[in-house]
This record gives structure tokens, C-alpha cells and sequence, in this order.
């Protein structure tokens, strides 16, 4: 069967075509490769077999996505039309079709060059939950935390792609009652189920990005997985906020959704009180920019979540607009986490430590054993899908990583 | 007279040969300079004009530090002993002498991409003061303060060199008494006197770097302002640490003093109790990793404090050993600063906040006026010297910005 026979509800169908970098075992070039159905397009390759104007081969003819980042919404646009025609059109099928290459076949790598990380922490359930554990009889949220997207950031160098495997983060940490601190393998490994935002057009250092602009900045979506030493975290914390509980990796998806691909996805965001500041309120913003995107988590193969992603109480919009307010510029590759993705139910919580809450009710898993926190040799996996085109769900692949005990 | 006619005793003199990157009125081309007297060498022609080996003229060919960065100390010696030969010597100085341009006519770059920016607090008495301020009654410093060097990460892609004018930022800011925030321009905006430790050579994602080998890694030190906007700070900053109140800018001096030419600033830290964990425990060091470096801090021309480095309770090596004890990996361009550098004096306090007591005792300047906090217009600069042979002093150059009023 031709590999350009993908019905149109794939997952990685003709709606979707997310972005990445691969290279094949028999060459090390660092190519652009677009996802459709089992295959992978070599696109700078197809912009060539189909004649595309050099401006924009040239953007798919880079060993990262960096310089189609940064081309901005118009040229992302042009991209699209034209993978599209490429993938779904009589005139260029001979050239393509032997352009496409069996995903199983490549090797996917980190897809652009993260320029800084941050990361927040838009979840009412997350962030109530964790307060709920480390400061119990107290407000569970912070009181900036309704008023603007708490964040921090993060180390854009250990960012790693899905795959790489994660060595067990050494760290100071206090055991409860202790009076001084001890230095050794944390105990307590978690993960954290996110999006990312890619951010591809720059903006300028003094000037502020409004809501309504966020898109012209932003080009899409990656899982994301902020591992997370809670004991060397629970211990540095006061008061610059976590530094190496989360610095030694973070991994991300190897497919970049473009945010093209998620109009059906986008939703009205939960009802905020009080209201935003106006440069954060998107009261009747068009479309807006909550996404009904299900996110799934997998320890060892076995589901145990499914954070909805609909219900995050800041978007991606508020986000850029406040990581830009005080005039801090946007740089291509910019990325920023969403914070981890809990829902309300126990089932819909997207970190460990929630999950069995700090280790009082340890997570059952069907195999027999349980988990209060990661261990040595666990595999996490956490993936993602949006509503497409008539009905059907558009996939954003997955982000996996297993733990390797300390060194 | 000649530009190569500099007393040894210069503050850029032999002993010092900083490195930056700059410009000329006429070329854009961005260039490597090394600080000489009042002139700049054009390392990259000099290197040519003498015949330097290929290898080495490479690395100073570039238009940013970066291949000179992660070359590696053996690499980083012989760069240093053919500047010291083709400034010094009698071989090369009819090819040199006319590299070398007047500094006063060229305009001076960041000098390295930064890769991850981070920032600790590793000055007792400014954590202690900030403790006083923000948590009168309990504890001055955290529970974690004496166990570890304190730090977070800051947003590298905000880094500016010094010169570059900083607009005032716009943020939340919540009035004392007041039950919401409210959005505009800061209030309390703030300088913070810091070193900053640029590394050269990467390490490897999941090994640390132990004490002993910090000094394989760290090439040398800048000057940096940590701008800080204390009311968007304090309202931000529970419980992921500053974000906002930070990363509108931080400013970067032009010139990189190497580790090499700080020999005879090496000193003893402070005793410390408890006794470290043995990854942070320097005891019995040689050559110890304090630094007697003087710095001096300046607004609109006026001195206003003298902090001493010397009296930092965490050293670079520390710095270094700590931000790798989980893993994470150094890349060429990292800089960490110190954190802000204030003696138990007060006529030696690095930022304003303290020595203004948080407006409740203004500074007084010479010119009649008095600061709480930094008025539009305002210029800090921040300067310091260091021990160089023969009881010379050695300059570490200035890092400046003045205060633009908020758009």
C-alpha cells in the first residue's frame, strides 16, 4: 500500500502534520521530517522533488526548525498548504511518495534549538493539591496565584527528547525531623505531565506582546515531562523557587503540532474570579485560547491518567502575554511549559506526588506493585490527542523516558 | 607614543588582557578585542599579522567568544602566552602596533551567546538583610542558606551588555495593605553588584563536576547588575522564586577577565559552619577559590558603596560543584553570577534595598538629592579592581545601564 494512503482521520493524518527532526541510520544529516500516517516526510527533500520556491525549501532544507520559526505565520501558513498539496494532491504524488521513510526506521531528535525554558503552573487542581501537601491547614493557593500566571524558569540545557533516558538526579535533601541535610539519590523521583509552546517570532526587549498577538509568536505544541526530585526541591525551594529538584532533564516530544493543526481543539477557558488585569483578561477573546487537548500517562505501559488539558485556568495566550509585560523579549525557540496538567479527579492528575499523595495512598498498578514515587528502571509515558476535523482526534504523539539508577 | 607603551602596572595592563568582542565605526563585522592600555588588539588580525598557528587564530577569528570558550584550558594558556609574547616582545611589535585601536572609538558587544543564565545568593550579609526586610521577627536567613549556595535561573536571552539602556518595567505589583495587585510601571526598581562566571568547557548531562575540576570549566569572570524590580518581585515570587521582577534585563560587562589573571586574587573564603557536605567542602583547597576583588558601585557618578567580594560565603567552585550535583549539564556560554555582593558594612551593601532599608532610610548623594529606589534617568555603574602582581591592581572594566522611564 502506497505510504500516501492515510485515511483523513489518522492521527497523523493530513489535519495534523507536526513538525520534527530525524536522521536515518545510514546518515547523520539532521533533516526536517513531517508525520503522516506510519511515515515520515523528508521535507526538504519534497520541497525539492516538488519545485517549491527556494524562500521556502530553504526553511524546510535546515538541519532544525529554527529558521521556519522563526519565518512567521504567513510563511507557516504557506508550509502547510503546501505539505498538504504534497501529501494529498495527484501532481506531486510520484515525486513524494518515495520521500516518505517508515517512522520506525529514524531516529528523532530534540526538533529545534530551546533558546530559554520557562515554565508555569496554570492548573487550579495541581497547584491547590500540592499546597494541600506541603502547607496543609493553609490557603492551598498562593495569593498571587488567581491574579497571574505563577512561573519560573527553567534550564533550557537539559532539555532531552522523548526517549532519552533519565539518570536518578542526585541532590541534598532533609529527611523529616532532621535536623541537617544528607547528599544522595533522591527518593522522592516524579514526573509531570505538561504542554509546551514553541514560541517562533521574536519580540522586542522594552515592548510587550498583547493576548491578541500571541499567535503571531507562538507556532505550536510539544508534550513536555518536567521531571521532578520533590525532596531536593522540598528542601531548596525558599525562596528563589526550584532549581536542581528540576534542572537535571526535562524531555520533550520529538513532533511539534503547529498550532494550525488545533483549531478544532480550541475551547473557552474555565471562568476566572476575579477578573484579570486587562493586559491577562481574555473575556470573549476569538477563538479563544483554552485547548481540549486529553493527555494520557502510562507508568510501564499501564494508564494511570488521563489530565485534560481544558480544564487549565491560564492559556497559552496569558502566558506569552505575561512572560513579555515587563518587557523581557521573546527569542526563536523560546519554550514554556504549561505547568503540570491536573484535573479535579484523582484519575486526571498529572504528577506522582499527587497522585499518591506524597506517598499516604501509593498508586496500585495492575501489574501488583505500587508507586508513592519513579523507580529505578521505570519507563513514563505520557501522550496527547485534540479533536480534528469531523469527529475525528489528531495525535500529539508522545513523550516517554526511563529512570537509570544513580550514578 | 606608542600603544604597546603600557606600565605593567596598568589596570590593563600585561598582567590583565581581557577579552570582548567589538565593533568599529565603519565595519560591522563583529571582532574579538583583548583590552590593552587605553587601546583594544585586534586578536583576530594579530593573530594573522603573526603568523599564529591555525588552530589558535581560529579560535580568535570568531566574532564571539564562544570557540575560544570551548577550547579548554590548555587552549585558553597558549592564547594567553602568544597575546602576552605579541604585546610584550620585540618580535612582533611592528606587525602588532597598528592592531591596536583606540577603545574609545569602538562600540563593545555581548561577548559570548549566553546559554543558561542562573544566579546565586552567596553573600551572607545580603541574605541576611533581605531576611531582616521581608521576614522581620523570624530567622534571617533560610533554613538552607549554610548548607548549600542558594540559587535559580534567570532568563539568558535578556542578558544585555553594559551601556544598553533598560526602560523600566511594567508588572504586578500588590500596595502594602492592599487586597489586589495592580499593573504598571515599578516602584522599587533596583540594582544588584554582582560577579558573573562564564564557562567554557560543557560537561556531560548526568556526571558532576567535582570542587577540584571547577577550574576545567569556568574560563573567567564579568561584572553584572542583576536589575531587580523589588514590588513585582515580592508579589511573584511565592513559591516559584523570581521570574518577572528579573528578566526585563540584566546587564553584562563588556570585558572577560580570565581565571589566569586572577592569581593573586586568590584568597581563603570565610569559615563556614556547619562544615559543608563533602561535595561543597573546600576545606584545605589549593589555590583556594575566593577572590579579593574590590568592587565599587556608582549612580550618576556618585560613589555609594565599596562591596568586597572576599567576603562571599559560597565560592565559583562551589557554585559550579552544586549547579552539576544532579546531572545537569554545563554547555560553553553558561554564566552564573554571585548574586549580589554586600560586606557587613553598610557603606558595602550591593543593591539599594538594603542600603536604603527599603526606603525607610534614603540614601543620601552628594548632590542633595536622596534615593529610595532608582529614578528614571538614573545611571548605575558598577566597577572593581583585583590584587595583580607586584602589588598592582588589575581592572575587571565597569557594567552600566541607565534607567529609561516605562513605555
Amino acid at each position: 500500500m502506497s505510504p500516501l494512503a492515510v485515511p483523513p482521520d489518522a492521527p497523523f493524518g493530513a489535519a495534523n502534520l507536526p513538525y520534527g527532526v530525524f536522521t536515518t541510520p545510514g546518515d547523520p544529516r539532521r533533516r526536517i521530517g513531517v508525520a503522516y500516517g506510519e511515515h515520515v516526510l523528508d521535507a526538504g527533500a519534497a520541497a525539492l522533488a516538488a519545485g517549491a520556491p527556494a524562500d521556502l525549501a530553504a526553511l524546510l532544507a535546515a538541519p532544525s526548525l529554527n529558521p521556519l520559526l522563526a519565518a512567521g505565520r504567513p510563511a507557516w501558513s504557506r508550509v502547510r498548504e503546501a505539505l498538504t498539496e504534497w501529501l494529498t494532491g495527484a501532481r506531486h504524488r510520484a515525486a513524494v511518495e518515495p520521500l516518505l521513510l517508515p517512522r520506525a526506521d529514524l531516529e528523532l531528535h530534540l526538533p529545534f534549538e530551546v533558546a530559554d525554558y520557562a515554565d508555569f503552573y496554570a492548573s487550579e487542581a495541581h497547584a491547590a493539591n500540592v499546597g494541600r501537601i506541603f502547607r496543609p491547614g493553609a490557603d492551598p493557593l498562593p495569593a498571587n496565584w488567581r491574579h497571574l500566571p505563577v512561573g519560573y524558569h527553567g534550564r533550557a540545557g537539559t532539555v532531552v527528547v522523548s526517549g532519552t533516558p533519565v539518570v536518578r538526579p542526585c541532590g541534598q535533601r532533609r529527611e523529616q525531623g532532621a535536623d541537617a541535610p544528607s547528599f544522595g539519590p533522591s527518593r522522592r523521583l516524579d514526573f509531570e505531565a505538561e504542554l509546551g509552546f514553541v514560541v517562533g517570532v521574536p519580540s522586542e526587549r522594552g515592548s510587550r506582546v498583547p493576548l491578541a498577538e500571541a499567535d503571531a509568536h507562538v507556532f505550536g505544541v510539544c508534550l513536555l515531562n518536567d521531571w521532578s526530585a520533590r525532596d531536593v526541591q522540598a528542601w531548596e525551594y525558599v525562596p528563589l523557587g526550584p532549581f536542581l529538584g528540576k534542572s537535571f532533564a526535562t524531555s520533550l516530544s520529538p513532533w511539534v503540532v503547529p498550532l494550525d493543526a488545533l483549531a478544532h481543539a480550541r475551547t473557552a477557558p474555565p471562568p476566572r474570579d476575579p477578573r484579570p488585569l486587562p493586559y491577562l483578561d481574555d473575556t470573549g477573546a476569538e477563538p479563544p485560547a483554552g485547548l481540549d487537548i486529553a493527555l494520557e500517562v502510562r507508568i510501564n505501559g499501564h494508564l494511570v491518567s488521563r489530565p485534560p488539558f481544558s480544564t487549565m485556568y491560564w492559556t497559552y495566550a496569558q502566558m506569552t502575554a505575561h512572560l513579555t509585560a515587563n518587557g523581557a523579549g521573546l527569542r526563536t525557540g523560546d519554550l514554556f511549559g504549561s505547568g503540570t496538567v491536573s484535573g479535579p479527579a484523582r484519575g486526571t492528575r498529572g504528577a506522582l506526588i499527587e497522585l499518591a499523595w506524597n506517598g499516604a495512598e501509593p498508586l496500585e498498578l495492575p501489574d501488583g506493585t505500587t508507586r508513592s514515587y519513579l523507580l529505578d528502571g521505570d519507563e513514563v509515558a505520557i501522550s496527547a490527542t485534540a479533536p480534528g476535523p469531523d469527529g475525528a482526534r489528531i495525535a500529539l504523539g508522545e513523550v516517554s523516558g526511563r529512570i537509570l539508577p544513580a550514578r
